[in-house]
């Protein structure tokens, strides 16, 4: 028969968690001694093994073994080489299946840190796009369709609104993550006077876990996790589709920077968005992994089950896809070009300013239905006619309601997005606070979590 | 050409929205007479109006009319059938974009409250079937084969933990949903002097939109409890993989109560678990619509698409899945017979009691790693000598350790769920104060949010 | 404790298969009756009985009983009370198992039917709309930048290639559909001497069922049919989304007819393409049912589970959803107007034609890579000096390569699609061919299957 | 700023198509030179260099670099530095959309082959494991309760026939996938005159693609191996659960050998089925594939796209999760122990057997509901009295129907088995057949495709 043992190796990638497993091993290990359990000096004689470990994994010099199946016999064996049979006491009052949920939620508590880093990043690049074009007005779309005129930065500050609620959600996620679940052993509690809360204090967890067999066989932060990040990549991916339509001939309105263009091998003139398409395409891989992991838990007996290795290899690729995803927007936002007179010279263009019309025959009392109503024969009168509603004339406009008059004319696209002088709204005054609120909640929390 | 208005029409499913719709309505109009947009008098008139619609709605006497595609046009057509033209007054700085949102953020508070109260009512049965049989040794599993013994409570107990996860995960979508969004307009805030605040606090709101154009193209908080639901629903399908792996003839642990098995057309002797099957089963199409709107959501441009009205029917399809099986397992859970001498006896039968031996080695010395070997290959000789662990004789013992003494036929399932005397520990003491805790949470947040 | 049996009731959905239930009622019967395993009088009366059944069920008289669970027992029932305990016969060598199985695999062979004559609707547009515009360039495009010129209907007969591969793969379906399970029993086969191949001639069936267990568990059929589902949805979600795309102002491609736009509550101008967005957001719906049941049958141990009930209205959804969405397009595609001019004079705009260029100097000799990169500096040129590539003058020209000559000024859009004559290219004697064949293929499988 | 450049990168997973990739360049250039588009010397020097490439790619000296993006840039660069400029002749009327669309064609060719071949294996097991225990009687199961008596090998064969579905519909997915694209250009074909019939059938096509603009934005055929992996997967999982299920202590049907078990790092007695768990869960990441690369996809215009870049790393690591797991399957199977007397003494045991009697009833006359609800009653009796139904003496039995006699002691679970003596029936005359029959299927189809 062949050797089937890769099937069940993970050694290729929870190698990533080694710092984790090393520091949770250290802190049992330091309790182990604290409790006398196990000997100052088998405590010590394992720290500096442990020690020596992590500095063979950090020079690339740690003998790998795949046969070993997966990182924590891989470092115990090493130890074992290095100071002998006492590493064995090390794994005293402790299981994989309670280990690998600690390696695991110091990981993800790591990677929660960092992807609000990300969105930081992120964030500041939308703030500082909005300082560099505070007041272009240009066209704002329902259905894809011109709308109202908006401020470009408002446009922009929508996205830091989505990245902020992202953010709000890791810091709820983190909660649940920041549970310490060592002491769980296998899956019934062990039968040793552990201190739990020594070691969640010496990692730095706020909680510790109240059921053993929840413990070992919780992967419930794993998943929010990947929702969290699936709604990331959904906001990611909008901007990314804007992106792409707005750097295309027809649209016009931006030009993204060399580095986040490429050429074509056949056609020279090309500089396509690789980086927002491919953006764009990298959510269907978070959606995907998400999908997964609730596949594997679904229907699974308590505690642990094989099965559970599976949450690790689509996580990871989140993680990575995430995080450079986040560093990309970073900078090909900071670096794109707004074409501020095409965008401009639109806003105002053909029908946009329709509703302004409307709302201008409300302000002359008429119910807002009749109002609509009489704008959108206007409109239609005027497509009939191949005009624009500003090249109408007053007899025009009074053909489909006597409320019209001269100060028809002052309507333009300034005057209608300053007209939308209300909290969230678009006029330029609002747009500005809500920009220097949004640079402040930046300084405020730059200190991450 | 055939008429394909039925396509775009969503009145058959978002009538469920119609109290939110009214409510927010109502809140709409009376901030819009306090700011003089309207008169008071057109207010309490489109008040009267609509308090009229709503009592048709609720006596099933309104005429629902499908070619008026959606909610919104349905209510605003009668409202002017019944109070006239002035009934137009009533979407004066407002937009079908906010207005859904905000309805849709009214329905999902309610919602988000139903299932936390659906979520008590199962982690009550929880409680009150652990205390029912607070010290019932079973057999604990690992890998679906048994590993160490446990307490039905503790058992029980570690899917109280879980939904515990599944309140608070809620109460946290609930934050980002709470967030009113009325004065958006359709994308880019209103020209009107509204008073959002007002609204806002009208409707019971805690906090108010920051930028239009998130606003209403935002359906975060439809994604954040769809995620949460198919977390909540894993841990469903979980509970009834095991009531349904108890209830075989071959475990025989439990018998659920008649209500929850069903017969066979064919096979007369049939008591089939099928409400645990079920629940297992939809857990698939909460996925399912999880999956879907995300896709939705992916790649869309700002602000509002019409793709968004695909945000409902998997929502409320997932809100009544939900809501209906946690009913369900209330009464399922509450209903239910343990068969304990069954369960008492296999909690130590075979090897089950191997990791105590390991410890007990542990106990007097030995290193983990030499002390597990030591039992591997104890558990191996009585195997194949067809023997029970708990059969064998002190010579046999000591034939794999010189350590083994007359001490170790004081092993039992007891002193192995006793021994495990830590915090989330399996010890009939700690399950005990477990037990207390979770009835103290219970009292404490009876009142829901 | 309330009454759950709603929980498990499939009647609101189930009812859907009556047509289907009943002919495999009847045919089960008669088969029955000729092997003596029930009496000819009995077998007759049953059948009267369900062919009133079946009246009362499309004369709207029915009485539906939700107590009843399903569809079967709705029937059953139905028929004792009309004929009496003779109606106990019918189910002789049955189970509600295979029963069910037989529904299913007959109502999606008809629904594969429909669906490929859904799908031959749409094919007809889209080569009613190439014939329309048959010689029409436009630009084509990857990366949404424009890349270079194609033939309109060279575009649209792309869309024919997808279809063309959704049919056959319905077609491939169907034939693992087309399996006859009946006499499978519970799980066992039957202790009667059924004569199963009559059963299947009689309904239809080319294949019988090979092993019982199977049999009453598969539901691959419905998978495979959602798959295809999803690969269409997909194809017509890319049709939308360059519907959408075209129908912007920016684009001004095409004109959507009034019945596929909607306006605004607010915004009097708007001409929305709704129904492409909804079309295109519903594809999400199509994904989720494929990945609900999927996820149903992950890890469903044999045979029949109740979980398996979870089969249908996700399933049943899809088929509402595709169908009407190819009925949508295949009337919105016939009722579109192409803007010629502006899509012809695009075609050859900016630096559209660069390609060509870089063939007409490997036609001199040169290259491919030199040639390209020869090309990719005079367009950076061009851009610089805010040129088109066609008002470059020849020395210019001749500044990236001494290649160029007088024929450079012979480039234009027609001629770099009439170069491309080649099968499956733009050239429009190649275009015009394979409008012939798309339209013959039509006319040859008009019969559907 | 920081390089960007690896988030565009792809060599580190499309080297994967090396073989496929310069095959396709080799027809390619063989095809230029015939067609006088190159001259046969440069032809030589190319194909000279490219079999220096894969020299150098398959002894490990390649000089890969991921500065160079993607695999064509590696190949070409490498070609050049060993031949010279005229290894840019190489990609004459050859774009790199045509060009990975060939390499994805081409090694899903092949994989599908292998999938088949592993298929075949799984069923290969089958069939031995059916030989192995042709007539061994075991308890079958509906809704995890024992139903109905079954043989082993009928169990067995269900399984043979999900893969044999399997095999079917990879068969038809190649011959979608059978379908040359080199030609189609960027997009809008080549105005080179290529002999595409040439390349494909040097390269062993069937088809040659009939527009331009699908071939090269065509991912079908991705997605259609994914829909059949994850249906294969789905079968594994289902049989991965009853390995589980049956290794269980409670069930004790099967013992696994040694290689497919391991060992806990705590209890020293555990020997877990690892593989098949491990199997279980993996069926969700190829889900999760499935669904990633739909919502790629989705919504995407036309043609090629960056985001189509993302068709890749979830399809190979679908590819090798699925052969690697057919691998598993087939020498687990082959290596398992069933406990015949075990699973024996169950299948008659209890009330396995009840659908005998109501089938012996129906045998005497009686309608079979008249006769499924005296069963039903007699069962009732029999569990209140606490005794077996073979148990019960003839009064006993005769309280339910005065029908029953003697005969009813001659109920056996092998006579129950025998009576399903019906093609597709569990009867072992049957099996026996059904297994001659599977023999001969693999036997017939050995040389794969």
């Amino acid at each position: 028969m062949p050797d089937h043992s890769q099937y069940t190796s993970s050694i290729h990638y929870d190698k990533r968690l080694y710092r984790h497993d090393i520091d949770g091993s250290l802190a049992h290990v330091r309790m182990l001694a604290k409790q006398d359990i196990i000997s100052q000096e088998d405590a010590a004689s394992i720290a500096d093994g442990l020690a020596q470990v992590r500095r063979e994994i950090e020079t690339d010099v740690f003998p790998w073994d795949a046969g070993l199946e997966d990182l924590h016999m891989n470092i115990e064996s090493r130890l074992t080489q290095l100071i002998g049979p006492v590493a064995g006491r090390m794994h005293t009052g402790r299981s994989r299946n309670d280990q690998i949920a600690l390696d695991m939620r110091l990981y993800t508590k790591d990677v929660i840190a960092q992807t609000i880093k990300g969105l930081r990043g992120v964030q500041g690049s939308l703030v500082a796009l909005s300082e560099r074009y505070p007041k272009v007005v240009m066209p704002g779309y329902t259905h894809t369709q011109r709308a109202q005129p908006v401020l470009f930065a408002h446009h922009m500050l929508a996205y830091f609104q989505m990245f902020r609620r992202d953010v709000s959600r890791l810091r709820d996620a983190y909660k649940r993550t920041d549970v310490m679940p060592l002491g769980s052993g296998a899956l019934a509690g062990v039968a040793y006077p552990l201190d739990r809360e020594f070691v969640a204090s010496e990692l730095g967890f706020k909680e510790i876990s109240a059921n053993s067999m929840d413990a070992v066989s919780d992967r419930d932060f794993v998943v929010e996790y990947l929702a969290a990040a699936a709604l990331c990549m959904t906001h990611l991916s909008r901007l990314a589709e804007e992106m792409v339509l707005w750097s295309s001939q027809e649209f016009g309105f931006i030009t993204l920077s060399d580095e986040f263009t490429t050429g074509s091998s056949i056609m020279p003139q090309k500089r396509n968005p690789d980086f927002a398409e491919l953006a764009r395409g990298k959510t269907g891989r978070v959606y995907g992994h998400l999908l997964a992991l609730l596949t594997v838990l679904k229907g699974l007996p308590l505690t642990y089950n094989r099965d559970l290795q599976e949450d690790k290899e689509g996580f990871f690729d989140t993680v990575d896809t995430l995080l450079s995803t986040l560093e990309v927007f970073k900078d090909m936002l900071a670096s794109l070009t707004l074409h501020k007179s095409r965008v401009t010279s639109l806003a105002g263009e053909g029908q946009a300013l329709a509703t302004e019309l409307a709302d201008y025959l409300v302000g002359k009392g008429i119910p807002f239905r009749e109002a609509h109503g009489a704008v959108r024969q206007l409109c239609q009168f005027a497509e009939l006619e191949g005009k624009e509603l500003s090249n109408l004339d007053l007899a025009e406009y009074r053909r489909f309601s006597p409320q019209f008059d001269e100060g028809v004319f002052d309507i333009t696209a300034e005057s209608a997005t300053a007209a939308r002088n209300i909290l969230g709204g678009t006029a330029p005054i609002r747009v500005a606070k809500a920009l220097a609120q949004a640079k402040k909640l930046l300084e405020d929390e730059a200190d991450g979590l």
